[in-house]
């Protein structure tokens, strides 16, 4: 019987991808992943069977995966950013049930991470993650997350703004946190991250309402305390003043 | 003038550090950090001066590097984990606030990445990380925190479950979650990932409450839909049926 590593592969740069993730694809026989991704892996795929498939055939392409190991090949899903984090990790481990199949997961630098670190420092205290996709999650849950998060004075990173048939996601969700949020909060996002078009901005939630995001957009809402210092966007680690820490 | 690298390691052992991260201490002439994380990174600091800090000293281990960029060096601020989340990023950030240096931030894999793999996928879903530390922030916003948190039925990462002075965080945590989640929701712990003494557990919340954790454990609590399969810890992508994703 063959495995199946799930491979985290970082934004996209090779630079950014870690040895172990990079040696679990060099290992593979057969490499799965959505066609954008399989792409950034140029030159690192000779003489390795692709199974590449478009975005929203992830089922498909995982059930694929699953039947190339049984039959005894060395399969890596590839993902970009981790593997875990709105990656293909949980649909591998659901579709593999049952079946004794040897299951390695490989983490990567997810968008939150190498997103911040372009913007400065944005996640140096407790944050959340929501994605704003409502083609597997009711709108309402997105909706009371959102307003949670609010509540809970957390950072938050926003994962896939857009969809191609809705635009207002975004929007969307400023409206519920300006509601609570005052409209100076200091927000940003970033684009394409180690990619050619690398793009980031910084700028207050009143503003981040009506900007223009597309797929590959990763956003990021500070919290009360996070500011704008020589032109990064930073988030304090503490609440309290500073010198506090001397006491300890 | 001299420069600083932010610089995420990722959990410690080599394989699970980024080629750019490495090189960042590679180029440094100066080397900031914990002892322990210092200690990690042993064979690639041959020629450069450290600055080596415990616990609790970050802001002078920032100031002292700050200074040392003054004065022409190349200096890597090393963190364990991510650069940004819980890092030293903001924090380098503000004390070099105005002074015109060049600082970079290199993301790593932060232990909710890196913890996740290894449990399985707990994280495929919206995420909060919560510090239970109330040294910087204080105890009534974190209990607010894991309030919301549960409110909003995200999954969460709990990072440092316990402080030296105090051991009853994470019961408290896990009281409060009670209060709203099944005990029998889908948890798991790991500890020392990627080093000597790697371990983890899945359990149920009921459990967790009683279980031993200490500084360099990393809890996951899962949301309504986290269940275990095949003795990993699962969350589905998806709140609806599966076959919806077919329609596409």
């Amino acid at each position: 019987m063959g495995d199946i590593a799930v491979v985290g592969i970082g934004p996209g740069a090779a630079k950014q991808c870690t040895p172990e993730a990079d040696a679990a694809i060099g290992r593979a026989t057969v490499v799965a992943g959505y066609t954008t991704y399989i792409a950034l892996l140029e030159g690192r795929l000779d003489g390795k069977r692709l199974i590449a498939t478009g975005m929203m055939r992830e089922i498909e392409r995982c059930h694929a995966a699953v039947d190339a190991a049984m039959q005894g090949e060395r399969v890596a899903v590839v993902c970009s950013g981790d593997a875990g984090i709105y990656g293909m990790a949980s649909l591998v481990l659901e579709s593999a049930e049952g079946k004794g199949l040897d299951i390695s997961i490989f983490p990567g630098i997810t968008a939150a991470c190498s997103g911040a670190a372009l913007l400065g420092a944005p996640l140096s205290h407790d944050f959340c993650t929501i994605s704003l996709s409502d083609l597997l999650t009711p709108q309402d849950l997105i909706d009371k997350r959102v307003r949670a998060a609010a509540m809970g004075d957390f950072c938050i990173v926003i994962y896939n703004p857009m969809s191609k048939s809705r635009r207002d996601k975004l929007s969307r969700a400023c409206d519920i946190l300006l509601e609570t949020l005052r409209p100076d909060t200091v927000c940003g996002w970033t684009k394409n991250i180690g990619r050619d078009g690398e793009q980031s901005k910084i700028l207050p939630l009143s503003e981040l309402r009506d900007e223009e995001v597309d797929m590959f957009t990763t956003v990021f809402i500070g919290n009360s305390q996070t500011r704008a210092i020589d032109g990064r966007m930073v988030t304090p680690r503490g609440y309290e003043n500073k010198t506090h820490q001397s006491r300890h």
